[in-house]
């Protein structure tokens, strides 16, 4: 099951330097393992934005509210998430 | 060069239904070709919406353009166009 | 998997009388066929509002796409989707 | 008398994390005693949001805020509103 | 139980002029018969505004769904609902 | 002349508690004060808010936006005025 | 009493080319007698726009609300009013 | 005098033609004009959009006003209009 | 040239009192030498609001980015601009 | 390849003084290399906000993103990007 989320990131300006490193560094690891698990198919940056648009695949909305959740960063993101189904026109319909 | 594009559609109740079909078909196949063509790289359904979220791998802005406003269904369509850049935790990033 | 659905309904004022009462009358067997499969959990009218609030206990969203855009109201629908999950404070959480 | 209430938490960096842990633990025992009361009828949460959309069977307005406004969360939430009746073609109305 | 809803009215160019003014007519009628019984309280214009603002005092929800839906100008009107409560500093509340 | 007007409190977490408890006083006796002058008609609790709808029937311009300015809250307020008139369905319009 | 009125026009395509001449004609004259009489002080054209943004100096809400129930555009045009109060640093404050 | 100008197009569907090929044609002809003689700076396809982002320099707002009041397609667009001033960062500043 | 500018004021509540009340000087002393030179020829409080609708007649661009960078209160402020013209049915049009 | 940027500057009020004016020169410093360099095409003040309009001249989106990314400016900055294309009446199009 596909859903496209849209992350903005923001961070205080206060957050400690070491915690602020740790944490983008946790955040790309955790991102990594996800996309390696296949269930983060694709994450682009926004031109200009300090945020990302990624498409998951994943069992169900259960597993997707999961993934979010747990994101080192997610305190500081704003998400929407949007559910994708097939496309009639998509040649890979068959 | 990858874009993301929200395409939301409207058709008018008094469509005649021939032109409706013609346009619609019109629209499948000219996706389908561009899907083919390696610049139309992905198409989804938004859920419950007469939307679809797609992604474009094309040359430049002037491709872009060309490709969009050539569409047959765009003067029934409200578009937004997002260029997106790699994102650094793209484990396709190298 | 669960999920919120908001649908506005407008329709155009110049609608055939017969088609109007007989697309309501789809739309009410429709809705009514979906709640007795347990597909549709709960539909409730927005007080003051051509609108309804719906909750949805369906497969996937290839399902929930299904049901939403074969509604016999579909093309006169705004449609808002909300995919929701367990909330860690919901009794049956257990 | 039905209401869909939609809560967006957004909890202060700062906050003390004993009084954050007291506040969530009293906010989770509030809620499910409300539950148990049979007043907060559903709690759902939205998947990628620190937000719930909930469903409250109250005896009239001046209950429904009096519930809110005591909620240990209720400073750190917007909250949103709506008043719902039956629907003409909910297979409950008989 | 006290609600303040705002209607806002369009009507359309092309209604004919004796539907016209016989439902403003039974608009109005139907407005004062309901403040003579006490269950719209009050009734202001909104200046410059083809919209009104009123408070209701109905039984429950489903009382106010069904005044609104059965206005003479519902299907022209886009409304808006607001529960409301008394007010701690309400010199009534004794 | 009549005006409604809509306030939205947000007050700071760090606001002194006796500050805090010294502002809400203040507030509370001067829209007390202004009732039973007979200025502010009327005040009610938006539902699930920290809000107010009020009504005043005040000389003129001036003299509403001299009240609303000298709210005790009013720099933790956002202020919303809408002028009212008589609407012509008004009972007591005569 | 003072109050700044925005009106932005949109007249129907399928307007009759006399009745638009015509009303165009009225509206200017009765914005001319306003202006003459004192209680339209300015009119200015909003830049690229078919709007006016205007001050007006009128006895109540119920004479504002008079004269633009009655613009002969009224039907054509969205309204947004903002009542004014005299400013603490305007020279002419004494 | 610099102003950046957005003009998003929407010609109805209904418009005849030959009136449509016409009204095209003398838009072109009328920004060309403009642009030879140095008042409409720049004109550039917003991608995806049946809209421009045009930069003027004009003497005064009257001007910017009657140019744009006078394009062929003014009653279908809608139009934004920003005032520019030399930045301090311009290499141009001197 | 004419520009209608709106001006929300938002002072942050740690602003030390006597830079404070030195900044509020200095503001009004600032806008009644401007008006006393004619460039700032109107301003009125909204009602309600920290705010003021403020009418300019200035040279150019140029000149009101000046006038509005140089408000002791500038960093404070959310502003809006809007260039006016003359209005064809002004009676001064002549 | 053309894109049009909006840029908003919001400099927090603790940010220490020699750290803004080292960040504001370093700004101005990047921004003249890139127009040197003829990346960076234009770039205009908007009237009253502390904000500029730029157009940026750059080989592909990527391109894009590194400049804005770094902006010095660019924690502090609302960033907006519209791609353009060769409008079909800009007589530069031959």
């Amino acid at each position: 099951m596909l859903f496209a989320v849209k992350m903005d990131v923001a961070l205080p300006r206060d957050l400690d330097a070491d915690v602020r490193a740790d944490t983008l560094a946790r955040e790309k690891a955790y991102s990594q393992d996800l996309q390696r698990g296949g269930e983060w198919v694709s994450i682009w940056r926004m031109v200009g934005q300090y945020s990302n648009l990624s498409i998951f695949h994943v069992a169900d909305n259960e597993r997707l509210h999961e993934i979010l959740w747990n994101l080192p960063l997610f305190e500081f993101m704003t998400i929407e998430v949007t559910p994708l189904a097939q496309h009639p026109s998509d040649i890979a319909a068959g």
